[in-house]
């Protein structure tokens, strides 16, 4: 295994951020090289320890009486969300990940036969796979929306798809940034043509919260999932929904339970007003509350800052890892983001992981078989991921060019 | 308001029960009267040290790589759960809560126009609210199975119902405990029947699970739901549900991802084998694994004996109150458990729930709006619960009553 140092970086990555704060409040930085934030981050100090207080509460008093003692951290958490999307409080419901945010939304719209759902090569396997399945059910069809030339979803195609083809199209769901790769689709541009062709959009924005300014407004979708635990910082099993308070009356979920409906009379009932109509009554309240301070944390450091800083440290690993023999970056897109993607010639994702991990620096793999619009058709194996937050350093980049497995 | 004192016990309840090993156990015992057992228990240590032990690690390695680390305690989970209810653990999916729980079985059922529910005025809201919701859908009509003399389900009259109607019976669907009364509905005779007539049993055990035996064999459902806060002593967020092996691959969850699914070729996909197929990728891990530790707790002190030493508890709970003037007791059914029911006259359930609080007694409210196919038609009001667990003792009982508002 040859080693190849790292090119010397002419200067840090932005200055005047303070790294050395976010670290502290980091106490994973201490043990990790931690550049697996697209799976799920570390969290602050201030996100555990409000989890852990509200599970000591549970203990100390009961599990009802503590969420009723709590009852407006849990309604922060909303307030938090909505501030941070441009959303009010009344279009979010809390839900327990990205995922199952997405199914509210998605298996709730109707599809008709021959109802047209155009998607993305970079779109979530998860969700190609329920698109699928209600396709199968539903008689709908899905379309994927080709690529420009920068390997970002081509507006012209969403265009022309959109005025003309075999049948109304019901819903436009694509992914914000996609789970193998740094690009950042164009969601705004796809929104503006959404909005003029009347149809649903669906944003699942499950890598992008937490690493860039998501404003909802600006995007024009109807609805957004994201997750807790990735770039937000958040505890695991959390998540959100949007949902554009015009269409929630009309949008009724596919499940329905005491909290998102009224018993109104034994045969009876009403359906509640507000985005919580995607939620159930019981939850984790713990994990709801530290959702709720991450979602505070990074709005603390300011999304735009935050933004900066990854997109500088993501650009800094691109560089070095284009400076040597064998790596080779396989992010695409006009805008990129923290997300870096990358294969070492003649090692496989999976042991550039393991080896990586003695060395005491987390990374994933990206999947082809969670990525079968996107890596067959660019006829690349599994890729390795590094995805970079903002409390990740120059060295700790250096560490990773350090530690990084190579063929002989 | 007036008090009276309690009647004296003539001999403490279940004395063999190390009480006060429960009690070391649990911290919360020294700050509250915890009798809302049938809401959220208070969690042992032993959780409760489990989930912040995962949260730490999570916090200190990154939350892929904790998971990682904890494989076989989440592995566990499911084989504690297995175990508890005689199932093999492939027959097992945990989710975040027993609604949701209920529902992967619920609406993953097909139903035809003309197709019959049957199900039991016992039945929890949000069951009621969901085959309302399907009914509308699909066409399917819900029949409710009428009470017996002594107020659980009569099984005359669902034999009656399986073997003749306006059109098949495509699921029986019933509460084991109601959350509004201290009966055990006749399971293992519904399934009995259930079997004969080949007809699917999804049996709603989240009041029962934990403080009586349930063997889904001995019972003979086909599916059966739970959660973990409830008399499991588990983590808020948590829930399973049982499915019978040789009917898991002929049901297709309402909802797939890449967890239960494998997305086989950009067109197609496969649905795992196992029950497994009812989850989604994402989960609390750390309220996952503190949902094992909590089935594992409850197995160390025998079922057997948990139950023993509620029914205990809750008869000498009934028999105090019936010595009370102006308070009633409102629990109904040949077998009894933990919950017990109750009004006060003159006095709201509410505000007795309120006065009981200040004085440190943790109780519930069963709100009629919540139990529509059942308080209404005994023309009772709103109740107070209280239930009990194997930790209570009689000198907390003894304070309940002491501290019981009265009407003047």
């Amino acid at each position: 295994m040859a080693l190849n140092p790292a090119p010397t970086a002419t200067r840090p990555t932005n200055p005047t951020f303070d790294v050395e704060r976010a670290r502290r409040d980091t106490p994973g930085t201490r043990n990790v090289t931690h550049l697996n934030n697209a799976g799920a981050a570390l969290p602050p100090v201030q996100v555990t320890d409000a989890v852990i207080a509200h599970l000591r509460r549970e203990s100390d008093i009961g599990g009802y009486e503590a969420a009723e003692a709590a009852a407006d951290q849990v309604e922060r958490t909303y307030h938090a969300i909505a501030t941070m999307i441009g959303a009010g409080s009344d279009e979010i419901a809390v839900v327990e990940n990205a995922t199952r945010a997405w199914d509210m939304a998605f298996y709730g719209t109707r599809f008709q036969p021959g109802d047209r759902i155009l998607t993305s090569h970079a779109e979530y396997a998860s969700n190609v796979i329920a698109m699928l399945q209600v396709a199968k059910r539903s008689g709908a069809t899905i379309e994927v929306i080709d690529n420009d030339h920068t390997g970002q979803l081509s507006i012209a195609d969403l265009r022309r798809r959109l005025d003309d083809g075999p049948g109304p199209v019901k819903l436009v769901a694509v992914t914000h940034v996609p789970t193998q790769g740094g690009l950042v689709n164009p969601a705004a541009e796809i929104g503006a043509l959404t909005r003029e062709a009347g149809v649903l959009y669906l944003l699942d924005a499950c890598q992008s919260i937490g690493q860039m300014p998501v404003d909802v407004e600006e995007i024009g979708c109807d609805l957004l999932s994201a997750t807790g635990r990735k770039y937000l910082r958040g505890p695991r099993g959390t998540g959100f929904l949007y949902a554009r308070r015009d269409l929630i009356e009309n949008f009724e979920p596919p499940f329905l339970d005491l909290h998102a409906a009224t018993w109104t009379a034994p045969d009876t009932y009403e359906i509640r007003r507000d985005a919580r109509r995607f939620e159930n009554w019981e939850t984790n309240y713990a994990a709801k509350i530290g959702l709720g301070v991450a979602v505070d944390y990074a709005l603390s450091w300011g999304v735009d800052a935050i933004e900066a800083r990854v997109i500088g440290l993501a650009g800094r690993l691109r560089a070095q890892f284009n400076g040597l023999e064998g790596v080779r970056v396989h992010d695409q897109g006009q805008r990129q983001c923290g997300i870096v993607t990358f294969t070492v010639e003649g090692v496989t994702a999976q042991e550039v992981q393991r080896q990586l991990s003695e060395r005491g620096v987390n990374v994933s793999v990206s999947l082809v078989d969670y990525a079968r619009l996107d890596l067959p058709t660019r006829r690349l194996p599994d890729l390795v991921r590094a995805s970079v937050h903002y409390y990740n350093t120059d060295d700790e980049l250096d560490h990773l060019i350090e530690a990084l497995p190579r063929s002989r």
